[in-house]
């Protein structure tokens, strides 16, 4: 049993794993079953540790293996093993049998293969990169209600790119202000108006009241533009009161909420998801840079993206590539498609952008998110210098503009709200 | 407006943020007050940032501030800003008025202090390092119901460290041999059996048949031993699922569950705390590794810990030091200290040592965690040549030496089944 041991000097103590055991793991000749669930990991091995063993290593610690020969082992549970059925440079595909999961249970299947791995001594790196997930995974989730196509029908709005902000200050506007806020922004030209990721029920606006006056806001907007307006609430919370909240829009008219994807958790989203409510559920993704921004460590926003769509966001926030946000265009488009393409029948889910968005890099952003996207703004509608009416005038211009196919400025020279924001912030380059 | 702007040049599009105003966030002469939330993050920036602007940023973006100058800020809302009090290198120290805030909110927190900030341009490397909450926050947390003195009553073992196993294979075992498995963990001497983290309710061992067979194996190796055993049931799910899954072991006369706390988040958790059971509540990791591992990225296992407890762990996993897992000994005695230290009356949380464990490396193990610890083996029992009763018993052996002050080598002379555990897994180095 020990022959295969390697004895290599770890940072203080040795590590016994059986070479042999991982390597088991290992068979580039697999064919995947199209009932597998398909991962791609991104894997790099300090110098204790050959390439291959650490694929394997990844394929068994995700799944039945561990480091040592078991005598509680049994042939039935080496046929659940998991294959590495492809090593391409520092990229491995690992199959998993579907067996290994619980249908419907995203933390289950999350510690599976994106859980203790992280951590194993031997690899430097590791990023959970893609996730393909079999028909009979994906049924077994709720997916999203409306979709892109349900939500352009709440809105009432077939093509045009959605235009939102988010109410800034951020927070500790009082809800009176806050409701004169999102009602300018109606006024204006939003069609959206979203509260930032961390406004949740504090003191100085509390959820009920904000709930209240805020819905008031978008009647009032409503009437006088003529246009369907909607405000997606911030109801993150523990999963309870969440689903309270919730239901607190429902009933009193609402048509959307929005909820922090990463701090709230999978096992809260199933949950909210679950109650089955006639609200469009807006994901934020507040924290997920923590995991996602490093090419080579943690998991991608790609699988964070899947994810969420699978357990039924209609909408999430995928980055802009042209705002204060790290991603570039290749990642935000990663993010779309696997928002938007097919997942075996799995409805699709409304791209968001959103961070440090304001009218002159509109042009750049439709190009690359073509017309189903939320274009959300917060500084960029509130901190034009005539005010945040103007600002929501000014980004609903930019679009027109785009959909025109003329110039911002070419626009510019007739509508002085775009003109003004052309002029403080000036065009990327 | 314009004049503080820097207009320097991003991947692709210029990012236009307000200097001043970030700088604004900065007073280092500002003194914390008893109830501000402080947090310590290490900051990293890339040449298009100074590093005062980049740590007033992290302020800023994670309270009232926002990348440029808005029309809608009220002086009101400016006095709730946070406060970078302490710059030392690249270590920062914000407070944060605790009106931000929703107490008992979870994600709220997290949204705000670890949330957006990740993916700010400029910022390089980011790091939640440390949390520290102030009394008016920790009261809004329901805390361990147990914690240490309560598990140890729990478990009538009032000084000796738990010993525990994980069921291995952690995946596939069919309900009547994990149930044997079990058995042979607790008649051999373990006090503690758990289910590994990816085990919820699959199709070859479903939840209820396994709590039904393994509570009477548990009754089984009590009778016989005549000592308390306990079953950490893995019962992580979407949150109602999760709850109920959690009644059934308390009225199935179960005292333990387990469940992940990363990757069911803290929403479900929360929930699952609020239903106040009577059952201890052991916390799994899976999945930290994914951001607590990159010593300049993401946040620290030190956050997840406190935060664990605050939310109501009686239990958590902090790393071995000597096993399969990265971490060294001194992050792992911050872990503990975590857990540990007061905390505004908080209980205290039992750290577990778990991940590539065996009856070799419990001297340094102990040296490191004092007795408070669930030295929990897995591998390191099931592996054991001569099966998984014998492979408890050596474990139980090596606690003993060192509890009795003596060598392994010496206790071994006299107990074949630590004598044989050392041959085959030898002392670390």
């Amino acid at each position: 049993m020990c022959n295969n041991m390697l004895h290599l000097s770890m940072t203080h103590y040795r590590y016994h794993f059986d070479r042999m055991k991982y390597l088991d793991f290992v068979d580039t000749e697999y064919e995947p079953a199209p009932s597998d669930l398909l991962c791609e990991f991104l894997v790099e091995t300090d110098e204790t540790m050959e390439f291959d063993v650490a694929a394997g290593a990844v394929a068994a610690e995700s799944s039945v293996g561990t480091w040592t020969e078991l005598t509680t082992m049994r042939s039935y549970v080496e046929k659940l093993h998991a294959t590495v059925y492809e090593i391409d440079g520092s990229r491995i595909k690992v199959a998993y049998p579907v067996e290994l999961f619980e249908p419907g249970n995203m933390a289950n299947i999350m510690s599976s293969v994106c859980g203790n791995v992280f951590g194993l001594k031997g690899l430097k790196h590791l990023k959970l990169d893609d996730i393909h997930y079999p028909e009979v995974l994906t049924e077994s989730f709720m997916g999203p209600k409306y979709g892109i196509d349900g939500v352009r029908k709440v809105l009432k709005i077939p093509e045009r790119p959605f235009v939102g902000t988010i109410i800034k200050p951020k927070l500790g506007l009082v809800t009176e202000d806050h409701a004169e806020v999102a009602y300018e922004s109606w006024a204006g030209g939003c069609d959206v108006v979203k509260d930032d990721e961390n406004l949740s029920s504090q003191s100085f606006n509390g959820f009920e009241k904000r709930l209240d006056a805020t819905l008031k806001a978008r009647d009032k907007a409503e009437k006088e533009t003529g246009e369907r307006k909607v405000y997606m609430i911030n109801v993150t919370a523990e999963t309870n009161e969440m689903v309270r909240r919730a239901k607190l829009v429902e009933n009193a008219g609402g048509e959307y909420i929005m909820f922090d994807i990463i701090t709230c958790g999978n096992s809260g989203f199933q949950t909210l998801r679950e109650a089955d409510l006639d609200l469009v559920l807006h994901a934020h993704r507040a924290g997920h840079g923590a995991f996602t921004l490093d090419p080579k460590h943690g998991v991608s926003m790609k699988v964070i993206a899947r994810n969420t769509r699978l357990m039924g966001a209609d909408q999430l926030h995928v980055g802009t590539a042209v705002g204060k946000m790290k991603e570039g265009e290749e990642e935000v488009l990663d993010n779309i498609e696997c928002l938007t393409s097919e997942m075996h029948g799995v409805r699709t889910a409304m791209p968001v952008a959103s961070g440090g968005l304001y009218p002159a890099v509109v042009p750049p952003l439709l190009k690359i998110f073509g017309y189903n996207v939320v274009v959300q703004a917060g500084g960029g509608v509130h901190g034009h210098p005539d005010g945040t009416y103007k600002g929501a005038t000014a980004m609903r211009q930019a679009i027109a503009a785009v959909m025109e196919g003329i110039t911002l400025q070419e626009y510019a020279e007739k509508h002085e709200e775009l003109r003004k924001a052309l002029e403080i912030w000036q065009t990327p380059t």
